[in-house]
């Protein structure tokens, strides 16, 4: 009997739900492969800051670090919107993030055929899309020293921050990337702005000095503007996409829309050694907060993620995603995927309906 | 009899091509309304580094400062990728547009009834979008001091960029976003990163004072995480959107590529006082370069471009708008927006088509 800590983060709007669900089909999986977990929910984000006053308290950053793994819900809402910047929901996931120096964040964009016409896109350049987006996650503008806000020499007010990668920042996202690429097709395609940044510079420089370790990977190279444009014009040209901190937060959103069913996918965030974090890449989404309509896929996508990536336990993490396709075929549908001549089911239900396919 | 001086750039690629053409329109339009025009070539980009060693030659700068307008075709090409930053074709545009001062980078988006198969959405999705992006040009990460590369106290290599506004920066891009967004549908979406970014927070802050002296136009705030993925999901919920320098230049190729028809969109780049820069949106296309195949016709529009916001020559300009439907209406088609049904044409042909429509 094989035991594992995990630390639930519900998070905000639908995060206790999607969370909840999410934790019914990690537990039937494990007892089917003989593991034990040992569920701990913490608080963070807005419900964090209603409850004790910070984001991130110091208690659920030790629990988290504590455990195998990390499973967040989702963080967020209008409520704290106009906070000031270390009340805002969003600092306590960078928070987290930076606290468990998850460098790499990986966020998988696949069109399912059972959903292609989900995508705005046309059937043909939708189907069979297959991005995976390998996202720096703790570096770049997101942290770079010096920030702020000053009043320069004309009086003026001024807003600034640092774009900043150090060498070794670059080589280990970019051995993330070429390990993860290798495992896919083998093409690893590099996203910066090297023809006016300086960061980008020695990010392309670096990125081209790892490949020698991966001649089996084919590495290009692609600027960031270009980048937005090809994934709307044939997303199928991409196989994994390495980029820093923004540039990932951008191309990674743009590429899940390009699915067109952005409630359909995970993400997970991994450091050297350590507990990753695992999340689904939507929103909390307070429209539909505690009506029972979010689709918890995601999220149980985000627990196979954390089976495979996080604990190593491959045979459990394709249970989970058997059962998912199981019951994407059986029609069940969330609204977010809905169309007419499947079945419309609510969050719970969708749970259930995973549950019997597992 | 007015006269105006326009300094052309044909740059590199197809840029002499479509500048030749472009030349051609503005003249015949200007002898229907009583303009002279007198041009002057000068060199830039790669075929200036050529030339004589350095990306923009001062002279070239100075008589585009001296002239009433810069109409640019493209620079770039493989031959100078690898050069030094300060050798690069590049580093050309950016020096250009820093001489000029030209702090708006106007990009319209439109998909034209007749190209609405060239997008890759969906005609549902595609039809009827015409976005405006107002994108900020002489600041942000792409001119912020410090920058460079340098060695950490862990004997790292960094390479490192600022990201940083001014108030008054701000300001000027948000009025000409709201005198934009007033001639259009009234409606303005500011687009920053302010849930992470300080000069984002300045922006978001300076966006909205401004907004008191534009209470006819409608207000709103996107990240650009959300307006790269609300780009492919619902173009059509955009009438103008203002934002930064790098957002601005990975948002305004996402949504070219929306329309489908990069080879058709214009671009305008205005100061406070002093000549525009008038360009088309896509690159120098060296693989088809000297081959009679480029598209002309967002040369053309850039020209009429720069007739309207250049020299408030707005009969001028509608006259080469009315030629280019015109001539789209009659079938001609270059290879990038070809159809089965339409007249397959070059760059010079698609030129005396345009000028036979005028
Ligand atoms: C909420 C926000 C701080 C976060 C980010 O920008 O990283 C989010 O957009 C994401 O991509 O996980
Ligand atoms: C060529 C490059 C420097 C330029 C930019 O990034 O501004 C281009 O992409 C553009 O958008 O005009």
């Amino acid at each position: 009997q094989k035991r594992y800590s995990i630390t639930l983060l519900p998070g905000d709007g639908i995060g206790p739900e999607v969370i909840s669900v999410a934790k019914d089909v990690l537990k039937l999986t494990g007892s089917l492969e003989g593991i034990e977990f040992n569920f701990q929910e913490m608080p963070m984000g807005g419900s964090a800051l209603d409850l004790v006053g910070v984001p991130l308290p110091d208690e659920t950053l030790a629990a988290a670090k504590h455990s195998d793994a990390v499973l967040l819900g989702a963080i967020g809402g209008y409520k704290w919107d106009n906070n000031a910047k270390h009340l805002k929901p969003e600092t306590g996931l960078l928070q987290i993030r930076e606290g468990l120096k998850v460098f790499a964040n990986l966020r998988p964009a696949t069109v399912l055929p059972q959903l292609v016409e989900a995508s705005t896109l046309k059937r043909e350049v939708a189907e069979g899309v297959d991005v995976m987006v390998v996202r720096e996650l703790t570096g770049g503008i997101y942290f770079g020293q010096p920030r702020g806000f000053r009043i320069d020499e004309n009086g003026e007010e001024v807003g600034y921050n640092t774009e900043v990668y150090a060498a070794y920042e670059i080589d280990r996202i970019a051995r993330v990337a070429f390990e993860t690429a290798r495992k896919r097709q083998g093409r690893l395609c590099s996203v910066d702005k090297a023809n006016v940044l300086e960061a980008s510079m020695l990010w392309r420089r670096r990125v081209t000095a790892i490949a020698e370790e991966y001649p089996d990977v084919e590495l290009s190279h692609m600027y960031v503007d270009n980048a937005a444009m090809q994934l709307v014009r044939n997303p199928k040209q991409f196989d994994t996409i390495v980029t820093n901190n923004i540039f990932g937060d951008i191309l990674s959103d743009e590429a899940s829309m390009i699915t067109g069913s952005i409630g359909m996918l995970p993400s997970a965030s991994l450091g050297s050694s350590g507990p990753g974090l695992f999340e689904p890449i939507h929103g909390s989404a307070p429209d539909i907060a505690g009506q029972d309509k979010a689709n918890p896929l995601a999220t149980i996508l985000s627990a196979a993620m954390l089976l495979k990536y996080g604990l190593e336990e491959e045979d459990a993490a394709r249970w989970i995603e058997n059962a998912v396709l199981d019951t994407l075929n059986k029609g069940f549908r969330t609204g977010d995927i809905y169309s007419t001549g499947t079945k419309l089911v609510g969050c719970k239900e969708m749970g259930e309906a995973v549950l019997r396919s597992v």
